[in-house]
């Protein structure tokens, strides 16, 4: 199917729909995932791009309720030490949050980047060397994507040291653990992120974010008058659905 | 729209074939990308999750052909550095490879990720403090996905050094330059990635990437069945099509 251009409408709505409802998703039913569903997001992982075609991912799917509840305890750890960072009332609501669910999901999938696969010499590499890591960003978020597809919630917990989950995992050295994600059929799908939704931090306007040529420089009237256009419609009623494709 | 769990059929399917058909452009045609596509596509890259929700990216839209010019002198001079990292056959081949189309596409896009947005207190980046760029890398792929549904390609140069852009483009100290992306109605959506229908490096097995609980430990057998499933699709004719979903 790839003599095609641009999708058939349907397609493309799929394609923006699992952008606007994905969530990171905390709180899990414990139903399993069958196998052909699960093997299916991580062939979608597996289809990202990668610097080089170096495909440097690898993917630790843990049911084991053992390491579970060890990752757990050094998350519970991490979180409890993070409360420092943040004053009076914000200290409070912080430690009030649902941040994880380790333990509710029925897998978790830890995502790892092996710094040799094919190396040294990869293209691209020699002057981007962290590369390999945003491939494997890119690899995680085709993962959130097709699991949204499938019904399924996904939650990056990323209040762990990489090198405790390493140890844990039995991860050799030279590979580097990069997401930890939670993984299963979710107690819903919010109307908005969590953060945003509690009001800890607010969307920010598309329109500020994008600059023409250099650093602030405004774009043009035209793509300046799209982008407010699709910032008008995200400050609407969310359920009323997502803006039109 | 988000009181949906899986997705019907239609939608399911837009997302695994933006998927499977996104590819790595590196030639384009001159057309101009419509406002209102490129703002949905700058939109797509905006809704990635993102740590703590602290949305740390811009987005910096680059027609000018001098500065094109300037960024493109730098990506050349890099290619041919690096062509001394591989040996013989294979450094003639690596020269003989389009690495890059940012003077052919109708536009670029630096991606940059603001180290210091809603900062420093961040949820999630005490013990991850490069999950700023990991979200950043996640709305890159977002914005590839889209811009694939759109009929649009993207290629993202990777032989570049970023504090040479971030000097061309104005970017201040903080802010760190993730993704130089050249964006563009494409000569061809291919079969597969060029890296890989050149014989560049082979598309590795997914079952052989995939552990269960620890490194190098096999999954079970269901799994490692649907994996292999997969990978023999994936061996087979794609001018057929992907995989069923």
């Amino acid at each position: 199917m790839v003599d095609i251009g641009a999708f058939p409408p349907e397609w493309r709505e799929g394609v923006y729909e699992a952008i606007a409802c994905r969530r990171d998703v905390r709180s899990f039913r414990p139903d399993p995932i069958p196998p052909a569903v699960l093997a299916r997001i991580l062939w979608a992982a597996h289809h990202a791009g990668s610097v080089g075609f170096s495909q440097p991912w690898n993917f630790i799917v843990v049911d084991d309720l053992e390491i579970r509840r060890k990752i757990h305890d050094h998350v519970d750890t991490e979180r409890l030490r993070a409360a420092d960072g943040f004053e009076g009332n914000r200290k409070a609501r912080y430690l009030s949050l649902k941040l994880e669910g380790i333990l509710d999901a029925p897998i978790n999938i830890c995502v790892t980047c092996d710094r040799k696969r094919f190396g040294p010499a990869i293209i691209g590499r020699n002057t981007m060397y962290n590369a390999d890591i945003y491939s494997t960003c890119a690899a995680i978020q085709n993962l959130w994507l097709a699991a949204r597809a499938e019904g399924i919630g996904v939650g990056w917990v990323s209040i762990l040291k990489p090198e405790v989950i390493a140890q844990i995992l039995a991860i050799p050295d030279h590979v580097m653990v990069i997401g930890y994600m939670c993984v299963g059929y979710p107690v819903e799908f919010t109307d908005r992120p969590m953060l945003e939704a509690v009001g800890w931090l607010p969307r920010l306007a598309l329109s500020e974010l994008v600059f023409s040529n250099r650093w602030n420089e405004t774009p043009n009237v035209q793509l300046a008058s799209a982008l407010r256009d699709l910032d008008e419609v995200a400050k609407g009623d969310h359920s009323k659905g997502s803006p039109r494709w």
